[in-house]
């Protein structure tokens, strides 16, 4: 039970990235925490799984890039191998029933006017993101119309082109594992812009795919629970937090395991998660109502494992963008030596919402059906299958993260970083870089574990 | 304990209009009913408080338009009184710092431009609001379109008119308690069709606003409620549910109280309540995505008593709309004996939530400031004065009811109304006329409860 822990500093509730940065610099500042989590392991919406012969495989966040310097640190630090993301042989563009080969982000060989427009609609996404203040984004000059509007309406108008329109639909459903009609121009600007631009999001060779971990990105998460568990701290597993109480200077934080009463807490959830949490007293209506009003992403991740990367013999890197859904990204995810070879990829917002209903074996003819699409017969029968529907995991519900429905960011983001009282909030959502992956999630919980260090000086 | 209950035919889960009507069928026709409700009174958004002097007033749903068939024939058969809202004199409009004076629902002595504004814009929503089909919005010919932009996006785009976009907004934000970047259009086309029209939901006489029932809205449940407990069913107040399990042919509701196991389940809550419980099996993605993406509008509505209506004698109906808020729209809702004197009215949306963090001191003199600007220095003195913030409520967490953001109905309408195995899903979000009125709540308690009678054959 946890009533018999020595009182804590700081409680932390949650045991992804967000809530174990907090709890390693708080740790290492000489604080003793408790890290409560829900689940039976540590990483959110990181989660690495073994196929039978021990390959690690990442069906939750995977990749670094090269400007996640608080993750490449981390990863330094803790001793974890980063190796890179094939680049090497030709990705794939299926498009309106041809394949074509090119190299790097965009595939340039496209119509003329579809090529202008797609170069116009990057343009223009990246020229407006730069006005979006990171850290006040309803202060941007257009804040009000940009919220108004959202990113479909948006993209309506700005591409024409029927080409242009489904590539960039493609692209920005990888990013927000959403149909662009779900979220708001304003949030779609701050996220590009958090995120160092539409391209780079999308890109493997210097962009936010470039890297992977050695033995996969829950490794890292372990590690870092266990230096927090070094220092004195500990981390609890199995353990739903409820409610969550102020009684004069003391926290009191409740679930089916007990209660634990400390100084201070940090809250790394999910917004809509942390939303069905208990508050006593209430928290501020807009506070409140935003965790509400920040749902998440629909996101199915799956892996085919082969014998070998079959396709590096034939010149082509693994990656491939098709119009034809529901898959329409891959990448290749084999592990260093190159053994098994190992596609990864998604099925993103309305496709993921259709599928998650389906009976797994069904879920994965599908997904084979498209692999055989790109990479021809052999594609269609991998030694191993693995998929995790993110949106039916009861303590993600969704991803890759909280997306900002219209009039979210101007009418309650003020309350997103907003500590109450001796409650903090942390969570890739509240992160002003890099929102929604993990090097956000960093960035939060050091945020939040700065804000707990200064209240106590 | 729950535990110690007879087996029930049905359980239904919450005890507003939407849950007593479906209890209401299903005891009439024989079903043995157990209701569970959280709340320690029967009414969900129906709530009638009593002054000092005994008079009822009523701070959720309050008024019976002449298209509401079903509330009226309630209100018949359980010997509720039915009075007026009164329309003798005239109504005020306060806009850009000038008084002006009219009779009817719209201001008529606006500029030409602006008045031609506004017609165009409230003609142009009634036309499209025609063709959404009720049952089905999704299949609205122009749904995709429609359910990707917000209605304030195709508001700034229709009302170039500065004077017609205000009052646009004001009756737009009196009628969905939000921001119109919040909703949908697809979604606001519904409701405006599901509720008569634009005109009629903002409209006393002849209008949704027309009637009220003499002792509060809220004596109608509690009779319903009787009625109930009369047939051998019950209805059990302060019993939060917090599971709904489905056990081969059983399904079993559970909170602190303990467990009732039944046949089927009704859950009438609104849906972000809904989205809360714990499911087990867990709901179909699509249904569980819906009830949490479906946030509830954001509401404070007061009453300020004096000791007779003054207004009145100045020729004056109580009914004001003004463009300066927070207060943007009163009504007369005096007792039928016209003593004490009752002014109502509203707090909606982007207002609501900035004045809900206030304390309440602060905030009844923000209001009255309002009345005294709409009806003179008398309204600055009431007797009484009474609110509530329909936010801050935890069992409705916010009024009038639920919003669809864009995306919402297009991807994940379909499983509104679904039954899943065992459970019925009612409340006024469900309905597909007055869909977040007491109107919408009855209909959709009676067809969830004939889909169990059906079953049943």
């Amino acid at each position: 039970m946890l009533n018999t822990l020595p009182e804590p500093d700081v409680i932390v509730v949650g045991a992804g990235f967000a809530g174990l940065a907090a709890a390693d610099r708080l740790s290492a500042a000489g604080c003793r925490v408790v890290v409560l989590e829900a689940q039976q392991r540590v990483g959110g919406r990181v989660a690495t799984v073994h196929l039978p012969d021990g390959t690690p495989v990442d069906l939750g966040g995977q990749w670094l890039g090269p400007q996640h310097a608080r993750l490449h640190a981390l990863a330094a630090r803790l001793g974890a191998q980063v190796y890179p993301t094939p680049t090497d042989g030709h990705n794939l563009l299926y498009l309106g029933g041809q394949r074509h080969l090119f190299r790097g982000t965009v595939p340039l060989r496209l119509r003329p006017l579809t090529l202008g427009n797609l170069g116009w609609v990057l343009l223009r996404l990246h020229q407006l993101s730069q006005r979006v203040p990171l850290e006040t984004p309803w202060e941007a000059a257009q804040a009000a119309a940009w919220d108004g509007c959202t990113l479909g309406a948006w993209l309506r108008r700005n591409a024409p082109d029927a080409g242009a329109f489904t590539l960039s639909r493609i692209a920005l459903e990888a990013i927000f594992a959403a149909h662009p009609d779900e979220l708001s121009l304003l949030h779609a600007l701050f996220y590009l812009r958090a995120g160092g631009g539409l391209l780079h999001l999308v890109a493997t060779g210097g962009g936010a795919q470039q890297d992977r971990i050695v033995g996969g990105m829950q490794t890292l998460a372990e590690r870092l629970a266990q230096e927090v568990e070094r220092r004195g701290s500990s981390v609890r597993l199995g353990t739903p937090v409820r409610q969550v109480r102020t009684e004069g200077d003391r926290v009191v934080v409740e679930g089916e395991a007990g209660a634990v009463r400390g100084g201070r807490a940090i809250i790394a959830l999910p917004p809509s998660m942390a939303g069905e949490l208990s508050w006593h007293p209430a928290l501020p209506q807009d506070h409140a109502e935003l965790l509400r009003r920040v749902p998440m992403g629909s996101v199915i991740k799956w892996a085919a494992a082969y014998e070998v990367p079959f396709w590096r013999a034939r010149g082509l890197s693994g990656q491939a963008i098709s119009d034809e859904g529901p898959v329409h990204m891959t990448f290749d995810a084999s592990p260093p030596a190159g053994k098994p070879g190992l596609l990864v990829g998604f099925v993103e917002g309305p496709a993921a919402r259709r599928l998650a209903s389906w009976d797994p074996a069904q879920r994965r003819q599908e997904v084979l059906r498209c692999l055989v699409r790109l990479f021809g017969d052999q594609a269609g029968s991998p030694q191993q299958y693995v998929e995790r529907v993110w949106s039916a995991e009861p303590w993600s519900r969704g991803g890759y993260a909280g997306l900002f429905p219209p009039g979210v960011w101007t009418q309650l983001g003020q309350a997103l970083r907003r500590p109450e009282g001796l409650l903090h909030f942390a969570g890739t959502e509240t992160a002003t870089v890099w929102n929604g992956y993990i090097e956000g999630a960093l960035q939060s919980g050091e945020r939040a574990a700065e804000e707990v260090l200064t209240c106590r000086l």
